[in-house]
């Protein structure tokens, strides 16, 4: 072992420092590599196909329905303590999820009713509150809850592997991590031209799921609803309190995250838009009802233990079909719409980032688009964000399910509080019904956010509810800065015009040569108040100095500073001072003249002093000094 | 666990956060509190004090008598393949080890009488060999072995910890990584002044390692010098080649590095100094051999098997004195002793870079003192470097051990070829006498380092003999590119004095507002040629500003070109194309100004855009254009 961990670890480090020097020395080819060519801002206007309904469902669906591989067994994860007499529990905490999925889905169609060019929680907020609280709690809220989706969905795709093939275990976090910066690297490219193709591995996933419930029933049908397997029904033992009952219900609602994304894509139907889209949520609901019911209830039959290491669906797939083709079939769609819906919260997450920036409520770099037309930055934060949880939370999607849900019931919450005031207001047919439904949507929506908040919050819930006011703050911090920025920089062009001022131009010299040659060329070209400065470690050397400037015939006056510190900030910040105070006044402008050595080659950058880039750092910011670099481009 | 781990894990990651950001907010104020208040160029010159010899002997020795803490198991670890039969082996390797170690002592002694003022193998080379290259591979093999030392020292002191407490094995790597990071702090702050405590640890150490052999000879005398641990003697098994022997003596005689320390050190000593010096290395051998051959002897009676997680010293040390405060304090004293090993590199390696760097062989940064004095540049590539063996090698000594002592012996070989040389030209007293021992000394280090590039180039020693001679040819190079740009930069000056040119100054505006209004005014009071470009992202933008520009009396012309890709560099590079082509001439000087924003406080840099910052890179680096930077400080 050590004779080949020593022959090898060298090579692998060597390795990986080369492919770092060469990602920065040449960061603009591997970019092209690796995300392709720039695009035009027109070709963003290309059109988009139109899909039917039956082919946006599954591209649309993969956020929900993919989470019925962990929901179920996140809610039973809660129940282990108990022991095997409540298993039970499983079959009416999922009946109650699915009853919540419907009322939810009723609630999202009276929200297409609404708005339907698509409109996020946000939107509907901020249109129907007049204070951006709401419309920011919903989005900070989402903007959690997309995080977690990428984390969780990751994961649970890892762990859908890792349950077929236990030799990977060791690597579940790497794994996890590679994933998302391939995710990432896939939208930095931009995918959306073909999002259809994503339909595909969805609908292999539903039948695959279908066909395993209905293959449970044939199961049952031959050997009898109740099996040897099956654990009792019932029992409510002693240690059973309503706080673990709700805790698993709370987990189990994980399984319910994604509903919103069809009201966000209302325009991508094909005609009438609105139909298809109200059709797409009903059949949604419907299949992920029936399945979230029909896996449950076989667990419950098969009475499958939790497994950290063995998934529930593996452990259930592998009891009827073994390990051959139909259970690798299960496996490896599992992980595949499990990074679809992660992939596909890479387009909503930078959305809805950059809807919020143009409110001015985040940078505003979040609203520039990449060189291949997605917004670059947001992808960027939401891949580092699920990166951070995954490895803190080490890739264990049972230890991120209690941070999970809380966002989207806040965001469901707010989104259908809006809807019941705009129905109040706007009225319309049936708007006393569509009130109706969305209030009970509201209230049950809030009351499950407190549930969550209540029963989690020491398993984790409190990092968002600390999260997601934090959040807030800082976005209502950001959009006062803008707006006091903006008020500081308006000027009136009929009466502020530029004038011309006094400038002083310093000149730092550090001997006599091309460099300085040059830059003082430069400085007298432009300005006549110019100075030289050098800053010397010894009286020697800056005596040296004073007698090489005179030979040369003193082309400007030359100043001479001791630094005792071997640092030139210090004296040049005490000469800054001297100057303000000099006798003819202090100028408008101080001008520092500093020259840079441009080496032909990038490893002799190494070889000169960066002083320059930590004087203009440092000096910019802390003075009010102008600062022009002067490159020497070495020949050789 | 997973409850524990969801609450746990996000407190430690955002404490981690907040860690770096306040670093990187105030970094100055933490440099002060990690390496204290910067000092005066003149406080280097304080008298150091003169020690006695047998003061200085401890503090010099802790390099060469701590390794054999580790040495002897090097070599014994070669030989497990072989089963228990040949455990007998380990008496003579140790032997020819200690014989190795007469020798190299006897040409250092010729070595301090020929450069009583210290010289080490660069110094010797330098004045001896014309050419650079012999020098240059002395200095190189040693600042090789001088990182080596480090990364093995921390991880054998480490190694005897978790001997003692298992329970921290796991921690291995990150202790061991700690431990640098301590060192490197402790000599950032500078650590000279107090050399003399050193003294007694390493005291303390000597004396345990002393007192363990004599507790075995006494051992011995009551239970017999064969007892039934002891393994049979002199049997020669089929499977035992040379090549093994060779394998481990070479592995064993990683117990002789850090025999150059007192050579390098000899005006420490109180007058005379080379009477003290030479006293130093003959009883620092003495001490070193009788250790090496009790300690070997010890552990073969008590047939000492290796064991990975259970150093030889800590076994045989437990089997005397249970686990006692004896044993303890030879654990802590060996881990000590170990780390001040290591501390003492952090003074050699960063002077003889220092050394080389005078001689403009290596990055001139390297010469330049820190806030505290200490060449801060070369600690901090050391500590880089030996983390990065650390980390690759799993902090495990005997991993690292085929990688060391060759840079030794190749140091070796040179200087006492060196001091040959020296001998056959100077002459003086007895120089046959000391040019044989030199030329001896010479030859057998040469020997020594073929038979470990040869048997250990598998193992790890292909590492150093490859990049022995890469650091050989960068430093040519580097030293080339320094003439090479002395030569350019000279200017005659009687002839070549400043002239004034013609300067095209730009001003890049991406409104009408305070920040543009600020900028023209500077570019107006120093240049009468100015220009003011807009890029905008499209066409309806550019007609606003245009008819702004015009409404606000064109202080200066407008030039506005449109960017497809969402990026300023392009647009900006093919103007500069056109500027150059321009009627009216190319100008001298093409002078870019741009301002930027200074936020007040920290969080708000990343609100605004810092294309400034990008800009002034790119185009430094490829055209030959004055870039100037106008702050703009925010007031709110």
């Amino acid at each position: 072992m050590h004779m080949l961990s020593s022959w090898t670890y060298p090579i692998f480090y060597v390795l990986a420092i080369i492919a770092i020097l060469f990602s920065l020395i040449n960061f603009e080819y591997l970019k092209r590599i690796l995300i392709g060519r720039p695009m035009r801002t027109k070709e963003l206007n290309a059109k988009h196909n139109k899909l039917l309904w039956f082919i946006a469902l599954p591209i649309l669906s993969a956020d929900l329905y993919s989470s019925v591989a962990y929901g179920p067994e996140a809610g039973v994860t809660e129940l282990i303590g108990l022991g095997a007499e409540v298993k039970w529990l499983i079959l009416p905490i999922t009946a109650a999820t699915v009853i919540l999925l419907g009322i939810l889905i009723t609630s999202y169609i009276m929200g297409i009713l609404a708005y339907p060019n698509g409109g996020g929680g946000y939107t509907i907020a901020k249109e129907n509150f007049k204070k951006p609280w709401m419309s920011l709690i919903a989005a900070s809220a989402l903007l959690i809850d997309y995080v977690l989706t990428v984390a969780v969905s990751v994961s649970a795709g890892i762990q859908a592997i890792v349950s077929a093939f236990p030799e990977v275990a060791a690597y579940q976090i790497s794994l996890s991590v590679l994933c998302v910066v391939f995710i990432l690297m896939v939208n930095l490219r931009g995918v959306s031209e073909s999002a259809d193709i994503f339909a595909w591995p969805n609908f292999l996933f539903i039948v695959c799921m279908l066909a395993l419930i209905i293959t449970g029933f044939f199961d049952e049908f031959q050997h009898g609803f109740v099996q040897s397997t099956t654990p009792p029904f019932g029992t409510l033992p002693a240690n059973l309190t309503l706080l673990v009952v709700l805790k698993a219900f709370s987990s189990a609602c994980s399984a319910l995250t994604g509903i919103e994304t069809i009201s966000n894509a209302v325009p991508i139907f094909r005609n009438p838009p609105l139909k298809g889209a109200i059709k797409a949520y009903i059949t949604m609901g419907l299949l992920t009802g029936v399945t979230l019911l029909g896996f449950a209830y076989h667990l419950y039959v098969k009475g499958i233990p939790v497994d950290p290491n063995h998934t529930m669906l593996s452990q259930l797939a592998s009891i009827y079909f073994g390990q051959g083709i139909f259970y690798q079939m299960i496996t490896w769609s599992t992980f595949i719409i499990l990074i679809i819906a992660a992939n596909s919260i890479f387009t909503g997450f930078p959305q809805l980032m950059a809807l919020v920036a143009a409110d001015r409520f985040l940078p505003r770099s979040l609203i520039i688009r990449g060189d291949r037309l997605g917004y670059s930055n947001g992808m960027i934060v939401l891949a580092a964000l699920s990166i951070l949880l995954i490895v803190a939370f080490h890739a264990r999607t049972n230890a991120l399910i209690p941070l999970f849900a809380i966002g989207v019931f806040a965001a469901f919450t707010v989104a259908q509080a809006g809807l019941t005031r705009r129905w109040l207001k706007v009225r319309g047919s049936y708007w006393q019904v569509k009130a109706l439904i969305n209030a009970v949507g509201a209230i049950i929506s809030a009351l499950v956010c407190v549930v969550f908040a209540v029963t989690k919050f020491k398993d984790g819930a409190w990092v968002v509810l600390v999260a997601l006011p934090l959040i807030v703050f800082a976005a209502i911090a950001v959009r006062k800065h803008y707006d006091q920025v903006a008020e500081e920089l308006r000027i009136d062009v009929k009466t502020m015009h530029p004038q011309k001022h006094r400038v002083l131009s310093i000149v730092l010299v550090a001997g006599i040569h091309q460099v300085v040659l040059n830059s003082i060329s430069f400085a007298k070209s432009i300005n006549d108040e110019v100075m030289a400065l050098h800053i010397g470690y010894d009286d020697e050397s800056i005596e040296k100095m004073k007698m090489k400037w005179e030979e040369w015939g003193s082309p400007c006056p030359l100043i001479t500073l001791k630094s005792e510190y071997r640092s030139l900030l210090q004296p040049l910040s005490r000469f800054m001072k001297m100057v303000e105070v000099a006798e003819g006044g202090k100028p408008d402008h101080i001008h520092l003249i500093i020259a840079q050595f441009i080496p032909k080659r990038w490893w002799q950058y190494a070889l000169h002093n960066q002083t320059s880039l930590l004087i203009r750092t440092l000096f910019l910011k802390n003075k009010d000094v102008v600062i022009t670099t002067v490159p020497y481009h070495l020949h050789r």
